[in-house]
């Protein structure tokens, strides 16, 4: 068993391993072990057992089969043709990544499964899927789909059966937080799910997301790029200790010795046994239908289990932060905002002379936050986007579309790191010379928008759906918008992009006092520039009782040369002022004198 | 059968009919009813079979047994016990009406049934309701409630038996909009539900809302207070003419006449057998099962017939006025802008020498609006509210509450009227005297919401609840919000409150041009005062293709001695001069010289 070391020894990589001259035989392979096991098209989802933005490597069966490095999609292979269903993201970069003689793409837009899937199956025939891959409401969704079509059954992976070097499955060090950073002891977490399962009449509850499992457990490790968890299984009965099922090669003495009195640990081989036990006794256990492998329920239900289908109770009161975690998040702010600082002096000397690269820039960026040792990887792909690139939301800079950043446009760089004390996500768009007054006026509306939510004020019981316009407002006033989300939840020291809390019309669950949000409006003008400014945030209680509102975590100054003055209103201009003040105040004494200087200028009063 | 003439000689009474001494006879002879019948408890709802805000005098069982007056409750009469419950505006009102010694009083909040029913019925007795008077909803949420306590069942109504001079059916004139008024062929909108009908995969839909009823035929009638409809039901077929059932008393040659070609007219004796007949026949059938009584979905299904359970499909087409019901609505609001302007002019010559009442208030502006002879109801019981009087959401000024008000206090006066070419409803807070500055701070954040939904521009998709926060924003900066939503939609000469839109977070469904909505922000202290400011407004396209905003439909001046002027934007002061502006000159023109003169004043430039 290989065991990668992550996080390598940069953060990001810039290469697409796509190679579309292994799709043919990879896809001949397949269909042969397909003919073998009687099955007649056989589904291949981006997603792994855990649900992650990041999969390991032996995870990345789209990648294998397909070419295709994206982070979200579906492969069906059928008899003699072979469909590959991206969503608008990446309908530029599948074609280029997989062999389009042998791999129809289709854009698939949003939740649920297209009807195309059925272009792929003989009538009649049988669909295989991986039931540790889908779950049990992905399951539901294509059987509705797919009824009067074909049969669909589940079936050991057959990527996995001729997969010949297929990695194996990571194994990093395990870290156990301490009291000073989680700030609450595993036991009370637990003992709090455990009373959650008592009121929702569940007698446990399995977990198949690892932040879930390491936020209950105190408990961070390496697996995959970006969110720093270890990956596995756990079952929570309603009275008495969790079990922790794990790779065997992760479970030693300390491991077991740091878990004592806390949480059992068992093989991952165990975990079908235990959930057949349940099942024997016949058990009412709690899945989440949106996140659990089908595998788990259907090991449970065989077993004669009752399911208990809600929620993942964890997510709610992980996107709490107590104060030992939100201490940690302003902490890692601090390193962040020194970097940044750093940064942005260094790209304002550079970038109008020109001569600087997307992928440059990132590893700029990336250096100045390594010069953090508590920085230990980057909390996702950095979006760096120079010009008309900028106007890609989701834009991923790669060797191959490396663009060089000209004088006078605009610059947009999305980036976020993982201290060992939390978790960033920034986005600044910058100035290179000249700008247009159109672009001065986007960048303030975005800033209007973004100063809005910043200065928001709510009762108890407000949802970020309810916020959302706040954001969109001075856009709309002009007849624009931007086509995504106003905010995430993030994790704290775990995944940057975080449920069940943020800002946008679908996230209607109260915000709470600890939640922390990013607060990004935007705006995209196609082939020419994107502007986006997106600061964290974190809910607090107001000095009004009953009343919530946000404190700010971000550290960076936002580029003025980009504000067109009198589009700001008296308090956004002192908001902004005053922000600028704190910045200055909070990160210039960490600051070398010339950076320092720098920064003076660059926070002065607008 | 007695014939009540609507609308009385005055539009509003100020008697509550209570008397509490009636109580324990009707409940005595009640319970005999019962008893012959062999039922244990029985639920008397205010609605009628209609769900109208008003009830003819013959559907007003509640009243008739309880003597509460109010326009929301439910009693339920057990063997020895009767409850009464009413939400929060009538928990002062309802023991002052009934005799709280036989009947219990409790506060009932939101959607759905009290557990406390359970109270009123012996286990493993018989509760039974008027099939009629519940939906098929309500029928299941009572049976999922109650289904291990006792045995539900549909029976004939026991108070009407009881009821020895219960009024007969209103029968009042029915009109037929000309295609100026109307808009739109009655033929038009049948085809366009019936298409819609198509698309659901429904044979017919039964129709039991006198207001979709009235606007699918282009028909008007006076059965009931308020909202000027006819009292009725109707079935559309999916394809040829509808049939609507009336009161045979209704049914006249010159009915008839004015219906050919476009829907038959049958005797409400009738609907049972033809809904039976669409049941032989196995049809699928359309009913709403939030408003349409469960007597006609069990007529049907019990003959055989497939339900289609769907909103009443005339709901969001009504939604969408057309250009001759906004030019209507334009013109009630013409006329409604006259009748204010005398009555804000009498108003602030008397209010301030003191002896006005709340009734006197009342009289005074129904009198100005009579003068227009077009004007021929309110559009709902007047909120008339004296100092803290005020701050009583609700309020509904009877003969007993009847209060002065005092020189220096403020004065809410909500109201609307049915002119034949539209229907209108406006809230205006009146300065008497000298005014604290809390009251001003809080007046001028009232109206910067009130002017934030008048400017919101928004994108094709937004929806009430998106907006709603633009109203409330600049309260809860201050820690403080109002308890009601935002905005309702209104009907052209049809009802003052009608969905499927508002400005509310329950009002999920995107806004369309053509939707008219009120817009009311407001702020309530208790016992000392209270604020609101309503308008109503039109959706209408921008000059930004994809995007809408609102025209401002009501025309009369906003309190400009209640405005603090610091506290507004620039643009929110031009917003206030500019619709001040509109109102001179709109309105001006149609006054005499004295009330002119005074609306100079009270419309000049802040």
């Amino acid at each position: 068993m290989t065991a990668p070391s992550f996080p390598p020894a940069a953060f990001q990589s810039f290469d697409e391993r796509a190679d579309p001259a292994n799709v043919a035989p990879r896809l001949r392979a397949l269909r042969a072990a397909m003919a073998e096991a009687k099955i007649d098209a056989f589904l291949i989802p981006r997603a792994d057992a855990h649900r992650g933005e990041s999969v390991p490597p032996g995870e990345a069966r789209l990648l294998y089969i397909t070419g295709f490095t994206g982070s979200a999609g579906l492969a069906i292979v059928g008899p003699d043709k072979a469909g590959l269903f991206v969503d608008s993201r990446y309908t530029l970069q599948a074609p280029a990544q997989t062999d389009t003689a042998l791999v129809d793409i289709h854009q698939w837009l949003g939740a649920g499964y297209s009807p195309e899937l059925a272009d792929y199956i003989p009538r009649g025939g049988t669909l295989a899927y991986d039931p540790w891959l889908h779950t049990p409401a992905e399951v539901r969704a294509l059987t509705t789909l797919l009824a009067e079509h074909c049969t669909l059954v589940p079936h050991a992976n057959l990527v996995d059966a001729i997969w010949a070097d297929r990695p194996g499955a990571p194994v990093s060090a395990i870290e156990f937080l301490g009291h000073n950073r989680a700030g609450r002891p595993a036991a009370d977490k637990i003992a709090a799910i455990q009373s959650s399962l008592v009121t929702d009449k569940a007698d446990a509850a399995v977990l198949s997301l690892p932040e879930s499992i390491c936020w209950l457990l105190n408990m961070r490790g390496r697996d995959v790029p970006n969110t720093p968890v270890v990956l596995g299984f756990a079952i929570v009965p309603s009275a008495g200790q969790p079990t922790l099922y794990l790779d065997p090669a992760k479970i030693t003495d300390g491991l077991t010795a740091s878990l004592k009195g806390v949480a059992g640990v068992a093989s991952s081989a165990e975990l079908t046994t235990d959930l057949a036990a349940l099942g024997k006794a016949g058990k009412a256990v709690l899945i989440d239908p949106a996140t659990a492998p089908a595998a788990i329920a259907t090991s449970l239900t065989d077993a004669g289990a009752r399911l208990v289908e809600k929620a993942d109770p964890v997510l709610l009161p992980k996107a709490i932060k107590n104060q030992a975690e939100l201490a940690g998040m302003r902490e890692a702010h601090h390193f962040d905002g020194v970097a940044l600082a750093k940064f942005l002096a260094w790209f304002d000397d550079k970038a109008p002379k020109g001569g600087l690269t997307e992928i440059g820039i990132v590893t700029a960026l990336e250096a100045f936050r390594r010069q953090e040792e508590s920085c230990v990887d980057a909390s996702f792909d950095t979006i760096s986007g120079a010009g008309p690139n900028g106007a890609i939301v989701h834009y991923r800079v790669t060797s191959k579309t490396d663009r060089a950043l000209n004088p006078g446009e605009l610059m947009l760089v999305d980036s976020g790191a993982q201290y060992l004390s939390g978790t960033t996500d920034i986005t600044r768009t910058l100035s290179t010379g000249a700008t247009m007054f159109e672009q001065r006026d986007r960048f303030t509306r975005v800033l209007k928008g973004m100063i809005a939510i910043s200065l928001a004020r709510f009762p108890q019981g407000t949802s970020g759906a309810q916020l959302d316009i706040l954001a969109r407002q001075f856009l709309w006033q002009d007849g624009v918008t931007y086509n995504h989300g106003t905010g995430h939840g993030v994790g704290a020291y775990l995944g940057v992009h975080e449920g069940p809390v943020g800002i946008s019309p679908r996230y209607t669950i109260p915000l709470q006092a600890g939640n922390v949000l990013s607060n990004e409006p935007g705006y995209y003008q196609a082939g020419a520039y994107g502007i986006r400014i997106e600061n964290l945030i974190v809910v607090r209680d107001s000095a009004f009782v009953g009343y919530l509102e946000f404190e700010t975590l971000t550290l960076a100054p936002i580029d003025k040369r980009l504000i067109e003055p009198g589009l700001l209103s008296p308090a956004e201009r002192s908001w902004l002022n005053a922000y600028h003040q704190r910045v200055y105040d909070e990160i210039g004494p960490r600051l070398d004198a010339a950076t320092k200087t720098w920064l003076k200028t660059a926070t002065a009063a607008l």
